[in-house]
């Protein structure tokens, strides 16, 4: 069995300049490690590539610290156990860990979550609706956007992993619900898919603002911000009394080298009294059960639907990362890097 | 009595470009109104001139409407009662009106709120600390910066009528306090007269965001925003986990055509988990009564001390109105108009 007597690893070789490239990383092989006591051994059955991870990548202070060069790139994955030296993980275990780029990892029984599998969803569900993907959305849209019954509500990354959720939630929760995205493609599916009221491809409108305004007739209450720049401008040139903007990323500015300017917004937030707040999903462990338990009931009833995009093969996790900053796929990206045994 | 037979009135003939010049107004006098059943006429003792009102002197939208050309700027006044056509109000009442830039007014019981002597502070008080301003501070400060003891407090503007306010608040909460204000006179009375913990001035210091990281060892908390611009960007670079972010005025911006641009925040905010938000007072109208009676209880004990700089005579309004953008005044600027009858 030569190609499962060694475990695989993507470092950070060195930091990215703008757009990373294939240089930055290197795949390494080494032993496959030997549980320790309390200790089990998982291999990754698959594993989860975020625009965030962009940000670890740069030396630059984050609300995570920077990756360690030389190390693999760390983010959410699935694994199944297959050697134990813990009673709580028994072989053929499916766990969500935080082990990345990796084939093996080893992990205690603290540091990674048991998929619950009492209902059928995809087990792939637990790193994206069903996961901090889907908490995102949730704690983000619910706790700091408020959305109320009748308001607007515009998510621009529409058509990523945490838009489309909290597109449908919005939906849920009795809002007009604007997406905002870049291909024709992302717009059919949010329009006619996801019935989202209206949509907006950014990358061909001649003017984002006038387009925002023809979509949102009564204002923007909540604006949900995963990408900044140009985008979060016209955007907050609409907002209402009172209205909230929940940040969640700036994927547009993940890649730039250059100092984001533009104009400032406190003007916009106080003419409107308006409050923005970042957050991760993290800050929100504590309330997770409960999210958890509200998303996996609308999955199960088939009134919030996802999207996933899976790259078969551990040696294309760059590639299948490098694609998430150029805008093509629609929702959650996975690399399947192993068949479970069961 | 040649002068008082006649109301006189500051009208806004042109809008200012820039900074306001006396260009922009106009005295003019007219007969005094009669007032009509339901109605009393008001003779102007103290008006207030405040920078909010640049704002509302160009055309473009804010959080308030523009004021008219050729109608007086409207804004908060000290009135007394000298003609009463209803029961509600008696020759002699003292009332607090928005009847702005004119000598002399019609308002309803409505419209005014009589100002109560039941404790001796001067009826001053009623335009600065024990009313708007107080109250800015009061409801900005605690309901959007929510202090917790030991947390570090900056406040920009903090010579001005609210950012004393809130710096003192801030210290009565127990916080350390940083103020920033642009000269040294201030400074020495932000830090000897009202116990600053630090105060910088943003005029002299060669660089302003070393010389906040100096003055808080710990971080930023809450950064109360007079001002916006330059002095805001360096302030948001130090914010602490969580930090809140009253955002109050922007008075850099108010005399500035170009567009304001800057560093944009939302990165900022994502990295701390960070929330800003816009207010006015007229937000908080419903719980004024409780606002009031704090300020009260704070100002009768001499736990919050205020600083008023009154110039005489309405004719000297449009000057008094220009100081506060030239920064040297301390506390809330007020005009007197008139000697009370009592």
């Amino acid at each position: 069995m030569p190609e499962t007597t060694k475990s695989k690893q993507i470092l950070l070789v060195s930091r990215p300049k703008g757009i990373p490239t294939t240089d930055n990383f290197q795949l390494v092989e080494q032993p496959i490690p030997t549980p320790a006591e309390g200790e089990a051994l998982i291999r990754t059955i698959y594993l989860s590539v975020d625009p965030y991870m962009r940000g670890r990548m740069s030396e630059r202070k984050s609300y995570v610290p920077p990756y360690n060069l030389n190390e693999p790139i760390f983010g959410g994955a699935i694994g199944e156990v297959i050697e134990s030296k813990t009673t709580e993980l028994q072989p053929g275990d499916l766990v969500v860990a935080t082990t990345g780029w990796q084939t093996h990892a080893l992990v205690t029984p603290k540091q990674v979550r048991k998929i619950d599998q009492s209902f059928e969803a995809p087990i792939t569900t637990a790193l994206g609706v069903l996961g901090m993907t889907g908490l995102t959305a949730y704690f983000g849209l619910l706790d700091i956007g408020q959305p109320k019954p009748n308001e607007t509500v515009v998510v621009s990354g529409a058509a990523g992993a945490v838009g489309m959720v909290v597109g449908q939630i919005a939906k849920l929760k009795g809002c007009r619900v604007v997406g905002i995205a870049g291909s024709d493609n992302k717009i059919n599916y949010l329009q006619n898919d996801l019935k989202f009221d209206a949509a907006i491809n950014y990358k061909t409108t001649p003017d984002l603002q006038k387009a925002l305004q023809a979509a949102c007739p009564s204002g923007i209450d909540v604006y949900f911000d995963n990408v900044g720049g140009e985008i979060s401008d016209a955007a907050l040139s609409l907002l209402n009394f009172q209205a909230r903007i929940p940040v969640c990323g700036q994927i547009s500015l993940y890649n730039q080298e250059e100092p984001d300017v533009g104009p400032r917004i406190q003007s916009q937030l106080l003419i409107s009294s308006a409050m923005m707040k970042g957050f991760i999903v993290g800050n929100y462990a504590e309330r997770f059960p409960e999210g958890m338990a509200e998303l996996s009931r609308w999955v199960k009833e088939g009134s919030i639907k996802y999207q996933e995009n899976i790259v078969e093969g551990f040696e294309n996790t760059v590639q299948a990362f490098l694609g998430l900053f150029i805008g093509e796929n629609l929702g959650k990206q996975l690399v399947k890097v192993a068949e479970p045994t069961k």
